[in-house]
């Protein structure tokens, strides 16, 4: 099967990632950067045959008002990334991504996010979820037949949803398309719509969020139905993979971790929405569960994300490991991580579509896709906590995929 | 099979690692501590049947002159660890094991390690090679015999030596059984020497030390000769198990780590030794070595180990990793490690005495076991330089062992 | 004036900073320590002619059913400190000082102290007010009587209450008279009722907590009229401390602190009592005004305290401090105490007792203290945030005082 | 008197610091920058009337080929600091200032800096001392004419000499005087030879580096005889100024310190030059000293000083500060200090050169300028090491100055 065009459909399009991952994307395209930070351009993953970066168009959803050249240039300024040399070099194709961003959806989005929107997403308050829906579902197949793509991956970037309730969790496949055609209220979140729209679109869908996105029995569902590729939940970028890295080690010396404190300051836009407790616990959940995973009991845990502006994208986390050694000696491990969150996150977004494309290339459409597990913090159907367990099984995964 | 009694013959059996072994032998026969630290004690393991801790006695080889309880109370003055109370529990105990430990050899050992010589060992200083050999070798045939054990292990655990001289490595098994049939001198260091030794008395031998022990041409011929089981070198405790945890996670995200810097400080014996230039060399070579292994490219690396008299055994490490992220932007990872070393060591000593009986009974007799790579910093014929693959081989090697 | 013995009274007397304070003075006496850690043993001070250590009584007022020994014992387990062979030598004068401790009371302590209440304090709980300021001014004068005294101070050293509340703030000294001697509940709380027995009853008062204490108009005016000397609030001893240290250097190198992100960890009582968000808020608040008056303007910050059960009474303190250098460049300082938190408390304790005394054999009979201020997080009347010119200040008033 | 324009010689025109301090100048001129980093900019020193930003200009000797342009962009380029927008707007400027730049002198630099030598400073191989000398005086006698200058301050930024020799130290003036006249070869470093061009010129000298400049007998001396205006040794701005700082805080509570490791790590030219153990160890005594002073002991102390490429002009020191408190328990302070060496030393020269200038204007005009030491690492004829005390006599001299 021949490589064609591909697209990119980034729910927060406008949002730190993505538009990190757009400059990112032109910036390989006319070679004017390194492969750093690419996973997909690990030398193990040659063989692959990947779609290069030029093949690759970025669209999506957004409801600010702003543009990514906009986005970019605050970006730069507050936290001192993006040469605005390269900004500049790039300036025209970012310009032309913005003709392919439309007006997202603010159902069940929360006060935080909400407070955020702009007059183009507000027209559409009156708008029946019916029509939300068959909306959101028209931008993504209309940005595919406007640029000749062979595929649309759909990836959710956006700012992180109040934690999802339990009557979506308890919905069937049925009940959620009974009540998609004719409730007035949506019974899932905003994420869960975009993913919803994705399916019914025939794209790819991936999760980078906390947010529910596919990860509801509905959906999941659904997406076999469909006959869709999906995968998630939320990027695992800075001390979640420390975590995740770490945690092995003392698990296999045996080494008893008494306490992992775990404390997060940043001050991007992810961060403010964060300081909504709302939105905070859903993170949080995400990032505190794999302890436990991987130890096989629960040390005393805490984890604090805190917005501190003068950060900007800068996101430093302390941790204090407390463990107890052999003749029950007490010891200890700290680690500061000061890394860009979106610099982080951007590249693995272009991996994971790359890596989709190839499975959707191959001729597999449907189901969860395990092998990705390395790039989540709460991979869905995974089969081990494990970093580098995951990682072995991304790599096992290519061996299989350039044998055919 | 049935277990029987097993010994533990250690080179430098009254050193801080080698005093840690034997409390802590003694402490979990008499149930007075838990099993942190010790891998062998990992649920994962139970299916082994190993040895039991009551089944288990030490002896040893020393070159200077004091015992098990007097270096155990000057380590519990400078370094806070072992109770009061726990060293009062096993002190007849200890006692008892001062019985079996004898002087050990100053061939080759450098000046600052024969500057800590007592009188016991030094009145050999004008004994043949020949019979220093047969007098080391006769002395872990006693014990045997003395404590009616089915199998010894020698653990090397003496100061690290001045490196290994190419000639040493050169040598053809026939040249170094010649040359220590008629040499006035040692064609091989005191490791090495010791190790043959081992061999000649039938013990498998574990080399814990950055001394080159087995870990030469002609000594790993020598080993098959004779049908032992070994495995080396240096143990893997602190920052180099840390290396080996985190440089697979900067690799496998593409994370291009442009230097590494860190800095040990402590101020145990070992400390003491390290001090002298010749000795460190050969133990900067064993922690700097695995980072160009696992990432596939030299990044500029900086390792000091320097003795800090205050810290005792208390072994800090400061790291800091600056790397290259996506659209070449630098970011930095630091961890201060603060941990006993001792300690830290100690329960893998008996882990892998452990797993290698468990080896010897199986019927296995001759070889590198090189699934124990994931205990030592350099491990001999190891097949990846990552922790988590070396343990998975661990893991995989005890599956094939518990279903024989 | 000759030296005389002296007594200390603490509130809080069977609580770690007290316990250690009690088995530090033993230890003193019987020079089985050093003498580090004890500002008043600084050279610059030995013109004082302070008290002599052998000169010196301890007894108090508590809450809870225990003893010297037993807290120590305890604290010795969980946190290491204390050699078991210290405490053994001091064990029979550490029961003779549990003779000199009586129940304190329970008024307006909040819930979480109430908890850790003994049988002993609850039989007064319906005491009269007029009846309980009798009864702990009477236990302080028994106390000097009996050990036969020149002089007392009441050192506050229980843990942390509720913020006080604004009407105790706005209280004359005549409107508290009259309800002390007339109302059914306390207008002030228990700090402020023991502060007011230290004062009827003739004695120098110390605040090593953030508590009210003396430190309400009422009280400092009450002090006056008795001719009482007093200090506080608030023990300096940990990341405060380095606050008070570092923030002038910000100040005086002009470079400006963007924000000042502190998380404190630790396990002991103290923690678990300001793990209630009540008694928290009184403690952060103690120590977050200081940077706002060093720096003159105020930086975003963050103080969180948790506590950590497997800490003990370790306090780790990480503390990251962003600030702009020449042409607006962010740069940043990190750092990590590690001290435990009541041996770095008692020893000022006993510092400013002696300090006190000093003042007191004087003649000087009468206010506040303020060559104290160095040892205070929130020193009353002091003149300067900064630590080194508080300590400033304690260097003149021993000149002046020695020169008299 | 009338503030005037007046002249900053730098010696190492073209460096880091030299360039950071243009491009800071010119954008105060500007108005393009803010304050932070500026000691001279905080509010306490208003009264002062210093001299403004607009009357000053920079030139300067430099032994390399290059610009402030070219200097600036690698620094930019390397470090990530100086936004290029700011740089643009200055290049003009920065233009102009390279035509005050003349060669210097590699009399006695030693090798390592010889390497960085140009044709331009080469062509003097063959020069005579004397000639030397004067060459150099004309230069900065040629700058003060052209650009009508009231006073100038010759600067030493320089990259460190080798340590001077104690022939050089044990020099009177007459001496000096008679070897300069008539000798071959330099009797003292270039960093000497600079300071006693600049005493003949009449110009005020400030030595910002560890090399010896005027901190002889013979300049000192010769200082008062000329009736020149000097300070120095050795800009403090990282590392040390912590030092400097919390060095006091142990000594002012008793805590004894057992040991202080310092671990440097940068990248830029400084740290190249460092490189060579001869400069080194220069630097590095700069560096230690002062704990002995400050703390009435000698610690165990460890100063490294390493280049690592990667980190530019950022100067990533992590100390760790090992100390006794009371019971003699062991706690431990550590810190990690992140900052652009450049950033943070060039405001402190626009600092000491306005306040030279204002000590000049003054009508004093000979000595050392002790209100200067908060400035230095090693302040020539400091009475106190500690930080805080410095800065104490700047605010005393400035209100000595203020109310004349």
């Amino acid at each position: 099967m021949t490589k064609q065009r591909i697209g990119i459909w980034i729910i927060g399009a406008w949002g730190g990632v993505s538009t990190t991952a757009a400059i990112g994307l032109l910036s390989l395209q006319k070679g004017l950067t390194g492969t750093s930070g690419l996973v997909s351009e690990h030398p193990y993953f040659e063989k692959l045959d990947l779609v290069g970066w030029d093949q690759v168009v970025i669209g999506g959803h957004e409801i600010r008002e702003t543009s990514f050249v906009e986005a970019a240039r605050h970006f730069s300024e507050t936290s001192g990334v993006f040469h605005p040399a390269l900004l500049q070099a790039v300036e025209p194709e970012l310009n032309e991504f913005d003709n392919n961003v439309k007006p997202g959806t603010l159902i069940h989005v929360g006060d935080t996010i909400r407070s955020l929107a702009g007059d183009s997403v507000k027209q559409y308050d009156q708008e029946s979820l019916q029509d939300t829906l068959a909306r959101l579902s028209a931008d993504m197949t209309e940005f595919q037949k406007q640029h000749d793509l062979a595929h649309v991956v759909v990836v959710n970037l956006a700012s992180t949803e109040p934690p999802v309730e339990e009557s979506a969790k308890a919905l069937t496949l049925a009940e959620l398309k009974e009540k998609l055609a004719s409730a007035e209220t949506s019974p899932v979140p905003a994420s869960a719509l975009y993913a919803i729209a994705a399916m019914n679109a025939g794209c790819s869908h991936l999760n980078f969020t906390p947010s529910a996105g596919t990860d509801l029995p509905a959906l999941i569902e659904l997406a076999e139905e469909k006959q869709i590729l999906h995968g998630g939940r939320d990027g695992k970028t800075g001390e979640t993979l420390m975590k995740s890295v770490l945690a092995p080690m003392f698990a296999h010396r045996n080494l008893n971790v008494m306490s992992w404190v775990g404390h997060n300051i940043f001050g991007n836009l992810d961060g403010k929405v964060l300081d909504d407790p709302v939105n905070k616990s859903n993170k949080v959940h995400s990032k505190d569960h794999l302890l436990t995973e991987i130890l096989g009991y629960k040390p005393q845990t805490l984890v604090s994300i805190e917005y501190i502006e003068s950060m900007g994208d800068w996101k430093t986390a302390w941790d204090h490991i407390h463990f107890k050694g052999f003749l029950d000696t007490k010891m200890s491990l700290q680690f500061t991580w000061q890394g860009t969150d979106s610099v982080l996150a951007a590249p693995l977004v272009l991996d994971m579509v790359r890596f989709t494309e190839r499975e959707w290339r191959r001729g597999n459409r449907s189901g969860v896709m395990t092998h990705l597990s390395s790039f989540f913090k709460s991979p869905m159907q995974a089969t081990t906590p494990e970093f580098e367990r995951q990682y072995q099984q991304l790599e096992e995964w290519a061996n299989t995929v350039s044998e055919e």
